[in-house]
């Protein structure tokens, strides 16, 4: 089993290690990193990158496919490149998936129409204009479709998804390993559980945030 | 300010980049990854690598160390080019932490000596050999040493010590835009919760693990 996880200039880190770090332990699975080129990936401050070591036409046909968000993918939703790779990656792929705005590039290239699907929350109004519906769920499976809302919550996705892949048990071990008995120090993690002025004033500040 | 995070041979990545994705957003801080040689740094299985921007002695004084874990700490746990740098770091520094078994550093750096600490659950024991006391919480705050338990609590971590610096609603922000309001499929992340048997087998297999 093949895993390719997308990188792309801006994304942003937490996006695509979430997921990577709980199916990187998928026994027999090779995970790899692709992009359009080899070499450093920088994300939306460029302060972390990560390398890609394989560029997308290396890596064909993957068993599972995970793209990531970040303020970068409005710069690749007329990346054909990129989007011609998801839908060849896709024709064979068993799970395809995202996190944040990464559905935003699933959807651009047509992967999504009709089907059910999230992304970060300041995102969910994009996904209409492809004919997505979206849901306020934090991890969306929609037959091999599985997208997740914004950043942190692919750690959710990963797991849910190794779950599918690998059976309960072996996803438990993950999530022990891994100590994932999450305790935020806040309970601000949502638009209906953040302080209302916080979620009011990202709102105004859409269009620059989500690029 | 400046924040190092520290990179070594088979680190784990998610140990760096959670902590890192929540600090990241502090205003005016400059995040930069550090090791003893610039470059890509692989963690435990390879196939993920984040590149060191500057070497340790390029960072002589951090304002903020995060010191992530992972199967590579045993072997960095007597090279004093690091254990040095870590201690020159925290003769300056307003917050030295660490991630999982990043404390085993600290501790080796006889920093931690006669503190509170956490550290993965399956090392948690061996923070006594060095006089540190283990508590089981997720976070510990004790004076500006900050530890986290295993893996994904440097999420937790990050945000928490966002709150002492920049304060709550810095804090709360940060986590409303990671939209961290975290939904595992399971509840399997703490020996207290995970189904004994995989406690017992990773107990059993505690040394292999722990390299």
């Amino acid at each position: 089993m093949q895993i390719a996880i997308v990188l792309f200039d801006r994304f942003t880190s937490l996006d695509a290690v979430g997921p990577y770090e709980m199916l990187q332990h998928l026994p027999g699975a090779e995970t790899v990193f692709v992009a359009e080129r080899t070499g450093p990936v920088r994300n939306e401050s460029g302060s972390i990158a990560l390398v890609a070591d394989r560029t997308l036409a290396d890596v064909p046909s993957p068993d599972v496919v995970v793209v990531p968000g970040g303020p970068g993918q409005t710069g690749q939703m007329d990346n054909e490149a990129l989007l011609g790779w998801l839908r060849e990656a896709d024709a064979t792929s068993t799970w395809t998936t995202s996190v944040c705005t990464g559905s935003l590039l699933l959807a651009a290239a047509g992967l999504l129409s009709g089907r059910r699907a999230t992304s970060h929350w300041l995102a969910l109004d994009t996904l209409k204009e492809f004919g997505v519906e979206p849901t306020g769920e934090r991890v969306v499976f929609d037959g091999k479709y599985v997208t997740a809302a914004g950043v942190s919550s692919g750690i959710d996705m990963g797991l849910a998804l190794l779950g599918r892949i690998a059976g309960d048990e072996h996803a438990m071990s993950v999530q022990l390993l891994t100590e994932y008995d999450p305790q935020p120090p806040y309970d601000a993690g949502s638009p209906a559980k953040a302080p209302a002025a916080l979620a009011d004033e990202f709102r105004a500040r859409r269009a620059t945030l989500l690029r």
